[in-house]
Parts: structure tokens; sequence; C-alpha cells
């Protein structure tokens, strides 16, 4: 090697690592801020507590969406605006209700809650024999036999997957597309077993999407615990039917909003570097971690870089987004204004997976672009990260994809999630403070580098 | 390069990814098994609700002996045996009160516990005046002038530091010398701030150390939210005098037993690998992350070795230590016995960090000796581990040191651990049955590698 290539290598090297030592320097301050001295934890107190279930087209997602502005504008955004969107409004109704039938006459209640956007039975209840199925391919092997018949999709998270989101995919087809599947084939009405990782007496909610070809059956999820009890009874032939009662419906759309907080960029054009999560959760849960984290933090993110004097280059923009449990209708109506505005969208992060100690980003990067940032890493790791993956995003900024922008996802530790997911026990304290303010400091770090460096 | 370097060059990596690829395999077994098929969550069940507090000397000590040396008969231990010794009886008495009392007369009633190994106040009480000190050095710059007051230590735990353990040593100092620093200048008795990482109501105990040349003064840990309500009221100069009530006694030293399973080992002279975890609790806890999660950690690497039936070659021997919070008497004995019996000791592994999600590990090993094993860390990262490093053991297995084993610490994320260590929160219910899990399957495929690779 000449020793001119020496010396621009060794330039180089002081120059690389006189900025890594700043970076660093600045996430500690980052760091040091949100540990010591965020009201971050209070801020998801006031959303779980005051505010509570706060699903779309709710009164709970009226006060959620003026709260969380509120909190925007004392985070010291440069703007604070709302983004109108439209949204489904489903309502559960009563409380739900569901009841073995043995043959000898006894009746054992079962806890369930209706499916997201699903019919209600209303008043006359749904009264049938049960068939139970572990698969959608048995489901198609019955066929015909399950008309008029109640199917329990008993489908367990797969406990040895690490990653429970996995489990949660596979497992979850049977939420998703249950109810449909089963009408095809003339059902009278479906069971899902709650997609929880734990044995417990709590329904789990969430969405399920019908077939317009087939007819609206009703569908409910029912508690882990009460799935092992039906099904060991059906082993046992001790049942001769099940009756329960629904009484939700989908009423027309109603006006909602994204909640937008920004700083603005110095840029002679700014691009957009977006940080969010959803606003909206569901009835039966204070959604302190889907997705009250996340709004909290992409919060956090605008308090911290205004606090510490930061000046990006980039607009940033913190967005909670309206409608991700049954619509997606907020992400849609954020991409068809960026579109609208010709907007340049650099980079979205979302954090939508629980408030836990962050473990990792997942970016929509391939693999040769990603190494360019693979450095990032070190700087992260005091705070949790142990790496960066291919592959990753979220629903709300999915949409996003066709901007062009790199979309990233936090991903916390996952142990707990499915825990709580959708079900009345995520509530505030399920959330650790300190667990918390780590994903914040990743994210807020994340932001920071992105803008500083670029992609 | 030679070709024949070359050669073999490219063979010992055909061995060696083939020695990793069953190292993979058989780890996979491991977790497939304990993710899948463990009672190790219902074990803890039974130890934190059946049993429950089980400080050394009580009856809850001597139930949790018969109900683990049951498990470890259950998890197929080839022998189980009780190995004795003497702990220290401390008892709490009845509950202890605390009460600010205004100069206009109000009465404020504290939340305190008396601290471990502590003199009680007896019917009499404590009643004085309140001086708070921050740091050892207050202390000793104020010198006699707390003679005849109550001193309050109000040490945080840092919220800066990631690693809460830093923390709790920083803070700790105030717990475990503050009563004894105190008495060198005549005060009457202490009150310390919980060493807690959040704020919440509940007391936090611990033990605490007098130095014999001076009075045994009574001393009590104080919750935080009531430690910045007693430091805010003193600045305000609220405060006439503080009364508080403690009734625990240190009785005489009454026998007691580590609990022993192993498989043995098949070499000729077989050396010996712990693994372990401490049986007592404090009185005011279930003692569910500490530790009853390390304990039934340890007896299920016992369990799912013999379960894939693994036929190690050094014996493998789970201990679950008595006495690690008031006096360490367990793991002193189990030196004592080792020595007695000219044991060799190879590896000693312990977990008493929490049930919490693996982070990594730490040896007292120097670096050189570490970067050897360095490639197991991606063996152990599908499951939690993020790195070894040097530095770590644990408390009961320290004695250890002398024989020359190595001495190594599961170190789980650390964010909750100290919201519930040492009070009345430590329940079972704070314990996810999948971090728990994770844990055990680190442990057992270190004890694994350990055992068929060395050190």
């Amino acid at each position: 090697m000449s020793r001119f290539k020496l010396f621009l290598l060794s330039t180089g090297l002081i120059i690389f690592s006189t900025a890594a030592a700043q970076d660093t320097a600045r996430i500690r301050q980052i760091a040091d801020d949100i540990l010591s001295t965020s009201e971050m934890y209070e801020n998801l107190r006031v959303l779980c507590k005051k505010v509570g279930p706060r699903l779309s087209g709710s009164s709970g997602a009226q006060l959620a969406i003026s709260e969380t502005a509120r909190m925007l504008r004392e985070a010291g955004a440069d703007t604070v605006y709302l983004q109108p969107c439209m949204v489904p409004h489903w309502v559960r109704g009563s409380k739900e209700k569901a009841v073995l039938l043995a043959a000898n006459g006894t009746r054992t209640p079962l806890r369930i809650c209706a499916l997201g956007n699903s019919e209600g039975t209303g008043t006359k209840g749904v009264k049938a024999p049960v068939i139970e199925v572990h698969s959608m391919q048995e489901l198609a092997d019955l066929g015909n036999a399950v008309k008029g018949k109640i199917v329990f999709f008993n489908f367990a998270m797969n406990p040895r997957y690490v990653q429970t989101f996995r489990a949660y995919g596979e497992a979850g087809i049977a939420r998703r597309s249950g109810p449909a599947e089963a009408a095809r084939y003339g059902a009278a009405g479906v069971l899902v077993r709650s997609l929880a990782s734990n044995l417990d007496d709590y329904p789990h909610t969430g969405a399920t999407q019908y077939n317009d070809s087939f007819p609206k059956i009703p569908a409910a999820a029912i508690s882990t615990n009460d799935a092992e009890l039906l099904s060991r009874k059906l082993r046992l032939r001790m049942i001769h039917e099940l009756q329960f009662f629904t009484y939700c419906q989908m009423l027309p759309d109603v006006p909602s909003f994204n909640v937008i907080g920004e700083i603005r960029g110095s840029s002679v054009k700014p691009a957009i570097i977006t940080v969010g999560g959803h606003l909206d959760s569901w009835d039966l849960a204070e959604g302190a971690h889907d997705d009250g984290a996340g709004c909290m933090q992409s919060i956090e993110v605008i308090r911290v870089l205004k606090k510490l004097g930061f000046h990006p280059k980039n607009t940033i923009r913190a967005v909670l987004f309206m409608n991700e449990e049954n619509g997606l209708r907020g992400g849609k109506a954020y991409l068809a204004a960026a579109k609208l505005k010709n907007e340049s969208h650099l980079f979205a992060l979302e954090s939508d997976a629980g408030g836990f100690t962050p473990r990792a980003f997942g970016f929509s990067l391939q693999d040769d672009k990603l190494q360019k940032i693979q450095p990032w890493v070190k700087l992260l790791e005091p705070y949790g990260i142990g790496g960066f993956h291919t592959g990753g995003g979220g629903a709300d900024i999915g949409p996003l994809r066709e901007t062009g922008a790199v979309l990233c996802g936090l991903e916390p530790d996952s142990q707990r999630y499915f825990d709580v997911h959708h079900a009345s026990t995520d509530v505030f304290e399920s959330v650790s403070k300190r667990e918390l303010a780590l994903g914040a400091i990743c994210m807020s770090a994340l932001i920071y580098l992105v803008d500083q460096i670029g992609l």
C-alpha cells in the first residue's frame, strides 16, 4: 500500500471515529434525558386510565385524539395537526355469553368475546353441535359435514417458536379467515381459540374478514383455558350442543383522524421521516402495549430531539395512526395525503410490537444496503439492540412502501406480548417504565442517525 | 498455502461444522422439550403459592426443602440428597409501623419494613428528628450532628444506568452499611429508601450488616413513594419528628439444608458441574424471581438432560442453596463439603438475577480463555443470548472459586427486576412462563456444551 493511500485511509478512520464518538455522545444524551426526566410513562398512564379503550369510531378514540394532540404540543412539536380519515364503526353491544349443553342437561358457561368486525347472533343466539378442527385442511376435508354446526378452530400458538409473532401469524389464520371458510361450507357459527401464548381465562379479540360470497356467520374467540376444556369434553363426547350469543354490529363509517406532530427539517426541500404507532385499540383493552406504547414512544422522539436542540435536515413527523386494528384507514389516508402533496418520504419507523425491551430493528432493505448501516448496531447495543435484519416495517406504514421510503419496525422482546395482546389484560400495569424508555431511546437514536447520515 | 495444509484446514472445518450441527440439533431438542412439555412453571407456582415465603430458619424454608427434593426426584435425578448447614434465624415479628409527626400535630403514616438481620425497636419505638443524607460522605461530614437522630438514607437507584444491577450496587451501600455507619456517629435509628427502580408503595427489605464496634441500631426500608414524600416534607420543614416501630430479632442459629440432585458422570473420576440458585427468599415475598426462578431452572436442567437420554462425562449437580439472602451459609457449606470429599469442580453456573429473558452469560475467565468459547454464542443466540463477557458468577457459587472452578452467571434482561426485588410484589404472576423457559434452555445448553467440549 502506498503511503498516500495509507494516509487517506487513516484520515478516513479518524474522521469516522470522531463522527462515531459524536454519535455515541449524542445518543448518550438522548438516553440520559429519557431515562431520567421523561413524562412518557405518565402520558401512557393518561392514555390507558383516563382515555382507556379507543376502538375506531368510539368516544374513547375521539378523546385519545385530543389528549395525544395535547401531548405532542407539550412535547414541543413545531406543528400539530389532525389528518382526516373515514373509519369503520364496529360496536360490541352487550356482553357475550356462551354455554356448553351436556347430554345429561348440565350447563357449563364459557368465556368468549365476539371477533372484531363480526356480525352478532342477536338475542336468538346460535345453538348447534360443535365440530373441532386443527387445520384449514381438516375443515376442507370435512366440507359440508359442518353445515349447520358450530366450527371450533382450536389452533394453538406453537410454543416451540421463540419468535412469538411467527406462532401468531400461523395460528392466526383461524381468526382472520376461519369464519369466512366455515361459512363456505354452511356452518352456523364459529369459535376460535384465543391467539394467546399462555393459558388463562381472558378471551382475546381481533379482526376477522368475511368473504362477501358467503354468509357473515357469528364468530367469537374463546379463552385458552376454556378452549382446553371444550376440547377435552368433546373428546370425551360429553357435549350435546353449544349455544352462544353476541350482540355486535358494523355501523356506517364515521369520520376520524390521524394525529400528527412535526419538527420541520432545515433542508430547502426537506424529505419526511415518519415515526409512529397506532392510536386505536380494541374495545376490551386499555391498549397499553398495543399500541399505547408505540404512540408514546413516537411522541417521545419529538420531545427529546426538541429538548436537546437538535435541528434535523429532514422533517421528523410523529404519526399516531387511527384504525390499525380493523381497517388500516389511517395508514391509507396518510399515503393518500403524501401523494396529494407530492411529499418525498425517506424513512418510516413503526413501533407496534409492545413496549418491551428493544432487541432488534427490521428494515425493508436488501442485504447490501443493510450492510452499510450495520455499524449503527454498535451505537444502539448499550440500549438493547442486538442486530439489524432485513424484512420489517409495520401495518400502518406499509402503504408508504410505494413512495420508495425505507420501512422499519422496532422489535422488542416478544415473550410476554401475546399473553395480553387484544385482551382485557393489556393494561398500563403490564408495561415497565424502563423497558418503554429503552424502546424510545433506540427509536430516537435511529431517527437521529438516519437524519444525519442517511440511508 | 500448500495443498496439504489446505486439506487439513478444510477437514478441520468439516469436522467443526459437523460437530456444530450436532450441537445445534441437540440444543434445538432441549428447547423444543422445555418450550412444549415442561412442568417448570407449574413447579414455580407450587414453590410460590403452596410454599410461599421461605426465609432461612422458617417453616416455609423447611417445606421448600421437601417440595424441591420431590421435584428433583421427579425430574429423574440419579441421586437426591440434603446437605446440612446451620443458618441464621432472623424473624420479623409484628408488622412495622412508622409515622411522621408534624409541628402542627398532624400524623402521616409511612410504609416501612425492617431490614433483614436488624434489631427491632420493640414496643418503645424510636422517636427522633430526621436528617436526610444522599451519600456516605455527607453522613461523615455531618458526623456527630446525627447523634440521637434518625438518619434517612435517600439514595435513589441511578435511572441512567441501563444495567440496573450497577445502580443497585451503588445505591445499595445505604442498606448494606448505612445502619453501621450511622451508629458510628450515635444515630438512634435508620430509614433507607427502598432499593427499587420504580416509584410505588411497597418497601423492599434486604440484609444489612452491623459493625460490632457500634450499637445495633434499628433500621428499616421505606417505600420509594414515601421516601419522596418524606424528602419533600423535610425540604419544606414540615416535619417535627418521626417515630417508628420494628419488632424483629435475631434468634440462635438453626439447622437447615442445601437440596441437591445429580446426574452421575460417566468418566472414571468425574468432575463436578454445578448449576444452582438459592432456595431461601425474604419473608415478605413469594420469591418468584428471587430466586424461585433460578431453583426451578436448575431442576429443569436435570430434567431435560435426563429426558433426552444425555449421558454426561461429568457429574451434573443441581444445587438449591439455603441462606443466600442473609448469611450465605449454604454456599459456604457446599464448599466445605467439596473440600472434605476432595471433589474436582470444573464449572458452576448460577441463576439469581430473575426469571426474565436471558441476554448474556458472564464468566470468571480471562479474555483469551473466553475467546475460545465465543463460538458457543451463535448456538445460544436463537434463545436470547447476545454475548459472553468476562466477570460473572453468583453469590452462592462464589466460595467455589478457591476450587479452581470456572464460575458463571446467567444475566437475564434486568429492567423489571428491581421493581419487585425483596418486596411483596415478587410473586408468581410476575414471572412469564416463556421467559423462564428461555433461561432454562440457555442454561441447559451451556451445561451440555461445557460437559461435551470442556473449558
